[in-house]
Order: C-alpha cells, then sequence, then structure tokens
C-alpha cells in the first residue's frame, strides 16, 4: 500500500529558524520612522515588542536562530506535522502531477498561527514581562496567542474586531476558554477606542482601530508588550519551522517540488513553508517556482505597488517597504479574514521585486469550488484562506495535464474550516459572491501615500 | 527533552480488528424478535444492514476479523493516531501518575466515529448497495458517515434531529460540504415522520423519530441500507484499531495502563479503546480497572438495570440485551448529545454484568471544569463527550496522588470540541446546570419494560 502520510518523530522538530534575510541577495529596505523617515534600529521597537523579538526583526546577517528548548517542547505537542500525499485529489484531477500538503491545521488551535504565537510569549516571559496585547480578525491568531499565553503564565488582552466578535463566536469562546480577556473593538478602554466610539456610537470596528487599541494598551500598561501573529520578520521567521519540517519529508519521499504555494495574507503561513525551499533557490540557483496565492479582492501582490506604507489602517507603525493598496484599502468582507490585508510583509515583498516569488489571485468562488473539490477527495474541510492555495495548486495540477507532465506540487495547508461552516453553508446555497475591484478603486487608495521608494 | 506523542507508522495499522465476543466468558444473551421473543438469526437482519456487517453482528467465534485493504488504505488519511503523554495536565495536577490519551480527535472529522464509517461504507458499496440512510443528533456520526460514503460513492440520506439541524448548523454544513443529503427529522419525507408532524407540527424530534426515518427509509428504498454508529457490536469491533494501536504505543512507552477509561454513550469509542486491553483480563487475569464515563442525567450502567429493550424510543428494533433505562427515558439536554441514549450496547453490558468493567458517573459541570483544564493544559479543546472521560482520569490521578502511588492512566480522547464552542461559552458565562434525576424517575420507565431476564 502507498503512503500517504510522511511523518517525522519529535527529534526532527528543527532546532533553528531559517533566516531568509541573511541569505537575500537584494536585503528588504530598512522600515522608517514616520516623522523622521530615518532607518529604524531594533531598540526603536523596544517600546512596544520584547528586545528579543526586535533584534529578530532587523537581523539581517544570522541565517539560523536557535530555537530554545522551552518552545521545541512546546512544538511536540502537535509538531512535525505530517506531509500528505494527495492520492485522493491527484485521482480526482486525473492529473500526471504529484500532490503533497503540509498539514499545519492538525495543530490544537487548527492553524500554523501556534508555530509564532508560542516563540513571542516565551520571549516576552523570559524578559520579565507579564502581559501582552494583540488584535485578532477572524480568530486564528487570538486563538493560538491565547493558548501561548496560558502555557507561559502571560496575561493576555485581546481586541477582537467586533462584528466578529458578535458573528464568530466560536473563537471568542476559544480565546476565553484559553484564559484570555477578549474585547470586542472599538471599545471603551483605550483613547483610540472612545474617541471612534463617540463619532460613531455604531461602528462595527477594523483590524486597523484593533491595532490601535492593543498597541495603546500595551503602551500604557506597565511590563506590557504588544504581539502580531503576520508581516513581521520576526513571524516569518519563526513560521520557518514549516518548510525546513517539509524539507526533509520531501526528501524522504524522493522528490523535490517543482512548484511551491502558499495563500497570502500578510504572508506568514506562505514565508513558513516557501522560505527554506527559496534558500535553495537563492544560493544554488535551484530551479522551483513559488507561488502566492492571494484574494482577487485583496490583491496587494498581483495589482499594488511597492512603497513605503503603514501596517495599521490609522498610520501609527512605522514605515514598511511593501507591496501595498495602501494602507487606507478596505477590503470586501470575504471569509478568508485572515487575507484581509493591504500589504505584504517587507521580506515577501523584496522577493516578489527580485522576482523569487510569483502570485496569482483567486476569485472568491473559485476558492470555495476548490476546497468542497479537495474536502470530498482528502476528507479535510480546508479553512477559506488555504483554500486559495488549494485553488492555485489544483490550476497547476490541471496545466501540468494539459502538457502532459509530471510534476509536483507542494502546498501549505495552513488551517482547516470547520470553525468557518457558516461560510460553506453560503457558498453551498449559492449565496457567495465574487467582488470586482477596479483599477480606479486601487489607485485611488495607492495616490494618497506618500511616495519614498 | 522527554518524548510527548508515541507515533506509529502506517504500516502498524491493524490489519484486524478485535473481537471480544469470542473470548468472553459469558457470551452476550442474544438479540430477540420482538413479536416472537426467538433469537435472531444473521438472515433476520438482511433487510436492515450489509450482510457483511449482519455476520458480524453475531460472530461470537471468530477472535479476529480481518480488515480489507480498501479501509485500511482509508485509514492512512489519518491513522495511527497518537498516543500522547499528558505531561502538562499532570503538572496541573501535581500527580504521580503517569496519563497517557489517545488523540482520536486528528481524524478529518474530528472524532473516532470515522473508523466505523468507513468500513460499513465499504461493505455496503462491496455489495451492490447504492444508497444508505442514517439518523445523527449531534452529528459527528453524520458527518463521519457522510464522508465515508463520498469515499465509496454512496448516496446518503441523513436524518438530523430537528433541533441540533437549526442549534448546530456547522455539523449540517460539514455533512452537505461531503455531499449528503440532510433532512430535519421528523420530516414529510416518511410515513414515520408524516405520522408525528401530523399530531404534533411543532415537535423538535429525537434520535428515535429520526432511527425510526432513517430505518423506514432504508426499508422502502431498492439497493438502500440503514446504518449506525453505536451500541451495535459490529461497531464496537471497527473501533477496536483505536485500542489495538494504543496497545502497542504503551508497549513502546514502556508502560501498561493500570487504569483505562472511555466516556459511554451507546460504547463505541469506550469499547473501541477498552477491548483489546480487557482481551489480557479476560484470557491471561491482567489486573487492569476499565471504567466507563458516563452522565449522571443519563446513567445507564450507574443506575440501569440489565434487561432487553428497544433500541429505538418508538420500538422498532430487535430486542437488544443490555443496561437500559428504558427506551422510553428522555435524557436531559446536556451539551454531550452523543451520550444522551438509554441503553448500552449488549457486549458492554454483559462485561459489566460480569464485573470486567466498571462505571462512573459524571456531572455536567464536573465534565466542563475538568475540559477547561485540560485544554488550558494540553492545548486541545475536547468535545463535551469526551470531557467525561478527562474528568474520570482527573479523579483517578488524584486519588493516586492522595495514596502516593504512581499509577498509569489511559483515557481516550474521542473527540475534539471545536464546532462545540457554544457549550463551553455557557459554561464560562455560568449559565449551564446539573441535571438531578430522581429514583423514581428511573423505576418509571424501567417499570414500562416487560421482563424478559
Amino acid at each position: 500500500m502507498k503512503t500517504k502520510k510522511i511523518l517525522l518523530e519529535e527529534k526532527d522538530i528543527p532546532s533553528a529558524w531559517y533566516n531568509i534575510a541573511a541569505d537575500m541577495k537584494n536585503k528588504p529596505l530598512p522600515f522608517l520612522h514616520p516623522g523622521t523617515k530615518q532607518p529604524l534600529k531594533p531598540e526603536d521597537l523596544y517600546p512596544i515588542f520584547a528586545k528579543e523579538l526586535c533584534h529578530q526583526e532587523m537581523n539581517d546577517t544570522d541565517a539560523w536562530i536557535e530555537i530554545p528548548d522551552e518552545i521545541r517542547e512546546m512544538y511536540r505537542i502537535w509538531r512535525p506535522t505530517p506531509l500528505v500525499r494527495a492520492y485522493g485529489l491527484e485521482k480526482a484531477l486525473d492529473t500526471p502531477a504529484h500532490i503533497y500538503f503540509k498539514n499545519e491545521s492538525v495543530s490544537p488551535v487548527g492553524s500554523h498561527k501556534l508555530n509564532s504565537a508560542l516563540a513571542q510569549a516565551y520571549f516576552c516571559k523570559k524578559e520579565g514581562i507579564t502581559n501582552i496585547t494583540t488584535e485578532t480578525g477572524a480568530g486564528q491568531w487570538g486563538a493560538a496567542l491565547s493558548y501561548a499565553a496560558k502555557v507561559f503564565g502571560l496575561d493576555l488582552a485581546v481586541y477582537m474586531v467586533k462584528i466578529s466578535y458578535e458573528q464568530k463566536p466560536y473563537r471568542r469562546s476559544i480565546m476565553q476558554t484559553f484564559g484570555a480577556q477578549v474585547i470586542a473593538s472599538p471599545s471603551m478602554s483605550t483613547k483610540a477606542g472612545r474617541k471612534i466610539l463617540t463619532e460613531n456610537p455604531m461602528y462595527q470596528g477594523s483590524l486597523g482601530t484593533a491595532i490601535s487599541e492593543a498597541v495603546e494598551l500595551a503602551m500604557e500598561t506597565p511590563n506590557c508588550k504588544y504581539t502580531l501573529g503576520s508581516v513581521l520578520n520576526h513571524v516569518m521567521l519563526h513560521q520557518t519551522v514549516i518548510g525546513l519540517e517539509a524539507e526533509k519529508q520531501m526528501e524522504i519521499a524522493g522528490e523535490y517540488p517543482d512548484i511551491v504555494i502558499g495563500c497570502f495574507g500578510g504572508g506568514s503561513n506562505f514565508s513558513g513553508l516557501s522560505f527554506p525551499f527559496l534558500r535553495h533557490k537563492i544560493n544554488e540557483g535551484k530551479d522551483i517556482r513559488v507561488i502566492a496565492a492571494e484574494p482577487a479582492s485583496c490583491p496587494k501582490l498581483t495589482r499594488g505597488e511597492f512603497q513605503y506604507d503603514f501596517g495599521d489602517e490609522t498610520g501609527y507603525t512605522p514605515l514598511i517597504p511593501m507591496f501595498t493598496l495602501g494602507h487606507t484599502f478596505a477590503p470586501a468582507h470575504i471569509h478568508a479574514g485572515g487575507l484581509r490585508y493591504h500589504g505584504a510583509g517587507a521580506l515577501v515583498s523584496q522577493l516578489r521585486k527580485d522576482d523569487m516569488v510569483e502570485a496569482v489571485d483567486i476569485k472568491q468562488l473559485d476558492t470555495f469550488k476548490a476546497a468542497v473539490l479537495f474536502a470530498q477527495a482528502e476528507g479535510i474541510i480546508p479553512a477559506p484562506e488555504s483554500s486559495h492555495a488549494i485553488a492555485a495548486a489544483i490550476h497547476e495540477a490541471n496545466v501540468a495535464k494539459e502538457e502532459g507532465r509530471q510534476k509536483t506540487i507542494l502546498f501549505n495547508l495552513s488551517g482547516h474550516g470547520l470553525i468557518d461552516m457558516t461560510a460553506y453553508d453560503q457558498y453551498i446555497s449559492g449565496d457567495l459572491q465574487n467582488y470586482e475591484l477596479s483599477d480606479a478603486e486601487i489607485a485611488g487608495n495607492l495616490d494618497k501615500l506618500e511616495k519614498i521608494v
């Protein structure tokens, strides 16, 4: 019988994260102070993040950063994750392609987010920090950080976008079960929240507002730091355990991927899988294609512009060099909440600029069509976010079939969709739609940016 | 670093199911025809179930039943499941006990139910059956069977208790995503349903009614059979892959359990884990305790009576020899929907009668207290059903601590609770309650039974 899952042992959990910045020919441009436009140093970020994370963020010299034993110990709860040969999907597509997926959905919170959540909570704890804050949209990151905070004995306050707080009670309850305090944002607990609620008492919230509240609480609370689940370089770093394991597993399978695919929001699961493979492309000229699959309604890599832009809607953060749709861009309410972000992280943006990675944009209905096909073929109901990667993988498998070529395709199943069934329900009922995005709308937001690059 | 998960390879998936009936000193009493009170033969069940399953049901001579390759192939999607050392829970309890759990929640549908669903769908397909029916309460079984039906190309109709259909839309959507037809029961699609709706148009449904509808549809549809997710002997048989794997894994861990625990509804996950260990108790006099953890509000093993009783509320099924609260007993609406069943399967009932297994009853609030402790210690939010096993394991670990003895405790984590977060929400908000059950209420239902034993 053919092997379905390629498994590693706990001793094979990577002992170091891979820092692609050290290998990149063109380093990412520095973050800039929004006022002075001067490059930031790690110390400039100390008020917001744990010091060790500030240094990881700006480190472009060390290719390998050792993973502390305390974090590896916790990774053992679910890592190494399986690499799965998608025989069922291959059969359904009748393709000569070999399709593999890295199954990050087996984490106890159902997604890859725990890889960085545990790391961030650990470094905060180690520096004597007692309280942390964050924001969450759909709730994947908030759920992961809630468990990580519990593990390392930190008090966590999560600002959850109000509309999600009300419409996605399952993830809110998961966070509360792990002991986190969850606050609907905008709230009366911060100046930023109070200002918005005073002006507009019925405002349903946004990720930008939630970030502002979480940052403000962290700045004004003794011994408290802020954490973020994507976009930043140190988050990508922590996620590379995904690709490092996958590399070993592909070796056991006796194959090397021709194409590596991840869905793309801020970049955390995409980078986590692809960076370890990209290092062979950068260092040895290995011939692989790396594809970021983003929503057609939020297409920063395919239709955005490379510019300095803020990480949040209100403009509190440093200026980040990135492919962006403009920080004032308001993405349509697709179900892949984790991909509704205006910009790409600095590392991926530079790699995209240097043509090391490709990008495709996928319409919402196509992602759900792919998701249902995958679910029926492989048994796993994927997260709406991950379904973008599945749709891209199916496209490449169909191309392989047309060309009559045996290609090896690897994608990241970043999470399962068991808590996103209302989205499936709407798709099955025919109530879902695609969202068109005009060039004028994109240009309108980009035009507002101060052009620095 | 200490090993957290004891893993097996795909080649270690058991090649045969263990049939405890062959080893039992006192065989279970036969099923009886409700009219003639004569023992049933396998052929008598042919109109309802696939023939192979009828023979498995009555087989008390072959200790090992080979698992067809087609089923083992599908088991590879998620099996072997991990055996996990609950270091986090041990630390939280400060107990000298070693606590292990078999993690059946990693199945793509989130519970152990797929072990039997795939087997039942396979045998139906093999006999040329094209359509199958079933009923589901909370939806765990329905979700598993929906995927299994899709795998083997069968059309499936699931009668889902109406109140669950409306209140648990996530599991309904999972079934629909896998391609099943889901019908709220009572429905107008059967005589049984029409009769009930005519008399009481607002009736919210019950498992008994849903069984009646599913059986009727199977009987009246060409090439159609009925399937059931628990209670019956062949379901217990299929679930023994759990315990057979756990046995190997405990051996790798260098331990043997002193206590084996499963939550108890009809018996499927409890039997699946415990029967392979019980065979050493039966055949070699091995000194282990096997504990069924049932809800205090549905205590058939602790407060019920051993009698012949119907499997369904309305009395359509054969008479089954079992510990029962009476088939007219209406369990309180606890969140552990999978444990709301009036009787225990014939095999476990006989083993309980012979003192081979013990039983404990656990109150709803105690199960959620245990569940939250477990979630915070181990990262996994357990299903409300499985939380009964966790509560029993915690109790035994506390006893071990009081006695200062190092005991080895193994329990079955039959499923995760990610789709049951409304229950956690109510618990955290203080809105959950225990249900008291008077002796008079139990006696009232038992008095209605015709006493045959």
